[in-house]
């Protein structure tokens, strides 16, 4: 019996994770939950379900629910996201959180001694390093929740990793995949956020449209698998059927393949090695027919090699592009910028604010909000 | 440093084997090979290789080479053959024989606890229980040389199999897949020659053209992996890049991927699961653009439910429809029947030969001659 905890459990991968916890309840218990502003859905959740600690973002609404649900404990804000996180008897923190805010209750879950499993690639994007360091130092366990990275664990697992030649991440290519760079100039936030293959929060969707999602996967991986950046190649396949690969110096490529549902790489980083039986849809060959693969274009998605290039500077340099990413895409999803705009707020701010290393967590708080603070002034009149 | 001897050394996948020891020198060692009648090929070998041993077919060029080498032991027949595969220093047999002719030196070789490298997959066809009895019994390993069933061995590398839902075994459909049955009642041996994918032995391509090397495929991973006929499934790959997956119970599918070269399987089958590095040419994806999958259209192939229909049933079938397709290759070969004809031998056969269970080694030596003789003498004017 695991137990776990689970940091933003109202969003997508947050309420597939209670599905895979409901669909084993003598391997997995959830002892507690966090909800950021989706109150109506936390409300009716509660109805059917009690949990050591329950947080919400603001303290109205925490004490607003103790008043329909006495006996159920309730937190609120990034001190009870803390609290959350480094519950008693919690063994894993599942952060299903969306950008930077997920970065602090990582390293205290961390420090707290518990294992992570990880949806909130922006923990590792923005301070990889660090986050990785603390999880040597409390010898935890850190396990991505996320369809690329799961397959590269599960076509690991069993292999030497001195044996690895690279990992192949496989890249749907977004929602405008199909479309010419001129036609990017008009697309509205309802294109953006329909993508191709997988149902996903707004943040990721548009973040796979501007391949920001992919460079960040890479980032991730680097970080996680300790492999340089010359190791991790990106292809685009656009069905989403092979979520990753690993080649080895053999010449043999292990793959993982499977159906656009993240309940697969949830269980995995909760249960895995193990694998436990899943209600999910096998994939049909039949129906598939064909795999597509092509290079990555990077002139169609420039801020993949821009984004790559600034990781490799390290220091502030993806502090700057997360925090411009974050306050660029809330701007273009309240239609306050056009979508390619995207791609100058993210240059302007690398050239903006400048190099600095060794950052602490304090200072990286304080850069993510100055930076956000800067595009959300400077660019608000851009579109 | 593994010590291995192989039977069937100057074949495709003996001098592939003896490349993998080459480049692997102290990993690998090579103390014995076997040649049929490749004398030729033989005498150059042997101008820079010594062997412990050294097996012919014939005793005449047994003598006569003996006669060039006199440093050099050599044996001939197929006794020669079992004291090669029994040879005391060696730890591996590599059974690269084609045909019916590889089973007594395997169960030979287990009996004389070596483990067992198997490409000679008629011997699992014709008797795997008997022979995965014996591996039991005698406690040692056998694994696949076979591209499919390596993948399948590396797909389930790391995991538990009782995780395992279904094997999934591709085919590539070989040298007639896009003709049309009535087509096929005028192609020649060089047609069938002529596999889109792979350069292997003449046997294994006319099987790959019928689909019998699949149904062998099938049955031998059947019994290499206990796993009943419902459990594995086959799916026409055409460009044979994935070489076969497993899906697990939690709904992922594991696959192994590469470019069609069989030093990759040899050495997962001598080395595995360590990986060693091999100058092969890695899988390019830019170059693939794609991978198509069909369902298998058993009407144009019908020797492959045939067969698993006799495999389903047991007893002598396998032993029946085995040498009736070795037979039948034969004369086909030897311009001596239509290819369509190896379908219909195969058939006649199994209805000729009554159904008898319980066979020892001698009644299917036994029986496999008096199948190929009967088709050599029955059909041999029926084109």
């Amino acid at each position: 019996m695991k137990k776990i905890v689970i940091l933003g459990a109202s969003g997508s991968i947050g309420t597939q994770t209670l599905d895979v916890v409901k669909q084993h309840p003598s391997a997995l218990r959830c002892l507690g939950i966090s909800v950021g502003q989706n109150i109506p859905w936390l409300f009716e959740h509660l109805k059917n379900h009690h949990y050591d600690l329950v947080v919400v973002q603001d303290e109205f609404d925490a004490k607003s629910l103790a008043l329909f649900y006495p006996n159920q404990t309730f937190s609120f804000g990034s001190e009870g996201l803390v609290e959350l996180a480094c519950l008693n008897d919690a063994e894993v923190v599942v952060n299903a959180l969306v950008g930077f805010a997920g970065l602090v209750p990582t390293l205290k879950a961390i420090e707290a001694k518990k294992d992570i499993a990880l949806a909130n690639k922006e923990t590792l994007v923005v301070a990889g390093e660090m986050v990785m360091a603390k999880v040597h130092e409390h010898q935890v366990n850190l396990r991505p929740i996320d369809s690329e990275h799961s397959a590269i664990l599960q076509a690991l697992q069993g292999n030497d990793f001195k044996a690895v030649k690279r990992l192949i991440v496989t890249a749907s290519g977004g929602s405008f995949r199909d479309k010419t760079r001129e036609e990017l100039r008009e697309v509205t936030v309802e294109d953006a956020l329909k993508h191709p293959n997988w149902s996903m929060g707004k943040k990721i969707t548009i973040d796979s449209a501007t391949l920001v999602n992919k460079a960040f996967e890479v980032i991730e991986a680097h970080h996680l698998f300790n492999l340089p950046y010359e190791q991790i190649d990106v292809i685009v396949h656009k069905q989403s059927i092979i979520h990753s690969m690993v080649e080895y110096i053999d010449g043999s490529i292990m793959a993982q393949l499977g159906t656009p549902d993240m309940r697969v790489p949830i269980q995995y980083a909760l249960c895995g090695p193990e694998r436990l039986a899943l209600d999910t849809k096998g994939l049909d060959f039949n129906a598939i027919s064909q795999l597509d693969f092509k290079a990555l274009d990077t002139d169609f998605y420039p801020l993949f090699p821009l984004i790559i290039s600034a990781a490799k500077q390290g220091g502030n340099r993806m502090c700057v592009v997360n925090a411009a990413n974050e306050a660029a895409i809330q701007l273009f999803l309240n239609n306050g910028i056009k979508y390619l705009s995207i791609e100058t707020i993210i240059e302007d701010c690398l050239n903006h604010f400048p190099y600095a290393s060794n950052l602490d967590i304090e200072q990286m708080v304080e850069l993510d909000a100055k930076v956000k603070d800067y595009v959300l002034h400077q660019h608000k009149e851009l579109s």
